[in-house]
């Protein structure tokens, strides 16, 4: 049965429209402020011929003005295409021509990525964030009901092949999301989420939705500013906090001896188990780690760790949220404990499928499972424990850099005859990309980066390109990227 | 889509095995051991050829086998009628039949009554608890998940009419009440229910279906023990209870000048609005009161008031949940703020309909709204008033007593030509039945009463019965509840 809740911010409004909704800096919307400006920017942005099902791609930075357009993009009945600004114009425009959107809403940092995205795109509308303000409303109501089904976001992310695929994210996977998180880590009134991760990922989009549904200010910040984070901990302004371990790294390096206040009571550590010596850290500062394991695909959290385990279960992401499922595939069958394989979910959060892409979800989805790609194991108390992430995806500052792209494009290069990427251990980042390169012919590093620069987005750069006589490849001739690094010795 | 969960016992055992699950006198069972208990006694209840979909009635007052019980037969993916205790043998054997239940369960001290129901119900299968107890096991594996569209349970509720209706509850109205509430309340590792209310009603399951889903301990009660429950307050041992006006009353009247503890952080108050010298009360001793407006059909709350709007808002039941929605109906229209009419509800907590009911699930279902037969209005800032509640229902120390059951039974006397019955004042109950009776023969108000007995549950008696000359009615007949009380002066 398809199940349908009252529009999630104007019932929100009006249950507890006093209660603040986001804080900017200086700025605070209330929850009947934030309703207020949503139908406000709704009525301009379905003046450009945007109605319900009609797809906008939005390229903004974390700021007060873009928690109000991702949610009039909801009062509209649109789907909201989050576009990662750090994205290449001809990236950017791909990702919008497979989507079919309609019209793409940049701020003030995007707009010299417009013109060329416009070239690429000409059917679609560009308008900067000001221009929208500016513009004329149409005649517009809200809906009165968010029906689960329906699909409210799209995320592109990328997998064992070049090109991204768009998650379809809906109503219900967000609610289920919101749910199953606040089932797991409790919900009081006393609480404000910290959103210092990218709005445009699904680890910042996910703070804005349980936002709506808790009723909770979100504390957002425009970028990673250590110091002023920490202010917020200490003075106990924020309760959780949603972080990768190189973030949760430098908070701690400019902690010192000072401590956070009673009232923070979760730091939701994303991006892979964090090293023993930062949880004994954690430990003695009394900080409260919740590690979790999710993606795009099961719209944030779907397995965390209590901080109770997080020294006992050393390097396990914990246990399924309520709602949730997992299983460890091998050879087609159900793995025992102990024993590695596909880790497979399923859960009411977990994405429908990919936008146009019927291979990828016949490969993926099977009775309502999902194959993450990533490989892991279940202990014999059920906790899991994930070991690779699929097509050895690298986490660099909580970015997904997947080497399968950077690759496509080394190889698109003339001179370039194989090349493969493999994620390195880096102390400030996580991870950092090298790229292993086979050319017969004069090239340079200097030259081959240039060349990527014009093509991927700059946090997914080779750090260092690496040249090499042959790639490590298998019987069926797959590129072994664990194998990669043993290369460096014999680099020509 | 049919939304599937993992069966939830199991997956509360399997995320937090550790944590308690229900107390009651000395003995606790964690979540293990009651998913170990339920699968034992879902074996036993499957050994009477109960299989899923059938249904099954259970006649327990509140203990922890009975809690194990509830859950079992959720592991058989059987139905559990909760038959109210206090009912005679005809008004039980009725609803069995209605039901097509194939078992009955009940507890020693119903056991009187399991004869006549079996004289009643020849098909029907009646065991003691302690038969079943002692029963062989079959062969049995418990579901792997729950479909939230599956009934889970069947409660009676009365109306206009004098034959109670059968409430279809499946597995998604309760989660969607656990959820809503949650998402209201807020939710602490700290929570403990306590549970004084019966199981069988909706107030009492409820709070049980909570806890499988938090993760949450119930502290239950076999009866409404004031000093021991003040006890449990004071010393911290709960943090959320549920009353109607009456217990709370004598709780107050138990506490003097003790206070409770600063973990119990909620008094759920349901049964219509609380006085104001309650309210008042509980406010000087620093009790949050959160008045609530729920009923079978709803599984539970559906619309509750904060205690910071307890005395701004006085006689208001509050807000809906944030899944529910609420509006008032007056000439097939919905009635602007402060405009009296048909309280109507809609949410994902509200049921599907009356069991063999085609009639009246056409008349109170309209496209997702339920017409819940209450009067009330919402003010302008949309808070719910409830002024009376359907078919002048009249809820006495907890119980709702259906003024149209009892007639039905003074009407069936012969020497009864015209019956109205209507709720009074009563200080220790709240409101009790009196009836208002016409009768042209040498009647007794003795030799009635002792029919009735024969007839109605002992909480539903007239506390008495005045002979009258006529009743009010309207130009269509319909009788005038509201105005019996001002034929007592002129009794014959």
């Amino acid at each position: 049965m398809e199940q349908r809740l009252p529009n999630w911010l104007k019932q929100r409004a009006y249950l507890t429209p006093e209660r603040k909704a986001v804080i900017f800096e200086n700025e605070t919307l209330t929850f009947h402020d934030l309703f207020q400006k949503a139908v406000d920017l709704a009525a301009k942005i379905t003046s450009y011929s945007i109605s319900k099902g009609d797809t906008v791609g939005i390229m903004l930075s974390n700021h007060i003005d873009t928690f109000s357009v991702i949610h009039a993009q909801q009062q509209t009945g649109a789907k909201t295409l989050f576009l990662n600004l750090r994205l290449t114009p001809s990236e950017l425009a791909w990702q919008l021509q497979d989507a079919n959107a309609k019209l793409l809403i940049a701020d003030a940092e995007s707009l010299g990525k417009l013109k060329e995205i416009q070239n690429e795109c000409p059917e679609l509308t560009c308008i900067s964030l000001s221009e929208l303000i500016d513009s004329p409303k149409s005649a517009f109501e809200p809906e009165e009901e968010f029906s689960l089904d329906s699909i409210c976001s799209l995320m592109y992310t990328s997998g064992t092949t070049g090109r991204p695929k768009g998650v379809k994210q809906t109503y219900g996977n967000h609610w289920w999301s919101a749910s199953g998180s606040s089932l797991n880590l409790g919900l009081s009134e006393k609480d404000v989420w910290g959103c210092t991760v990218p709005l445009f990922h699904i680890s910042g989009f996910s703070i804005l939705m349980r936002s709506v549904i808790y009723g909770m200010p979100v504390r957002l910040f425009s970028k990673f500013d250590v110091e002023a984070i920490n202010q917020c901990l200490i003075q106990g302004e924020i309760t959780i906090l949603s972080v990768v371990t190189s973030m949760l790294q430098r908070l701690l390096a400019d902690l010192n001896d000072q401590e956070y206040h009673e009232q923070f009571r979760c730091m939701l550590l994303g991006g892979g188990p964090a090293p023993l010596t930062v949880l004994e850290q954690c430990r003695d500062k009394g900080i409260p780690v919740f590690q979790t394991y999710g993606m795009t695909e099961t719209s944030s959290q779907i397995v965390t760790l209590a901080p109770e385990d997080s020294i006992r279960k050393l390097g396990s992401a914990g246990k399924p949220l309520f709602p949730c499922q997992v299983k460890i595939m091998k050879d087609q069958e159900d793995a025992p404990p102990n024993v590695e394989g596909e880790i497979v979910v399923k859960g009411p959060n977990v994405t429908h499928g990919y936008l146009n892409r019927d291979d990828a979800n016949k490969e993926s989805f099977h009775n309502g499972w999902f194959k993450t790609g990533d490989i892991g194991y279940l202990d014999e108390d059920g906790f899991v424990y994930v070991l690779d992430r699929r097509s050895d995806l690298i986490i660099s500052g909580g970015e997904n850099i997947y080497p399968a792209e950077i690759e496509n494009v080394l190889l698109s290069h003339p001179d370039v005859s194989d090349a493969g990427v493999k994620g390195m251990d880096d102390p400030q980042w996580g991870e950092v990309p090298h790229a292993f390169v086979v050319s017969n012919q004069d090239l340079t590093e200097h030259e081959l980066l240039d060349y990527c620069r014009r093509n991927l987005a700059k946090y997914k750069l080779p750090k260092k390109i690496h040249f090499v006589n042959e790639l490590p490849r298998n019987a069926s001739n797959k590129l072994l990227r664990r194998q990669l690094p043993g290369l460096i010795s014999e680099v020509k």
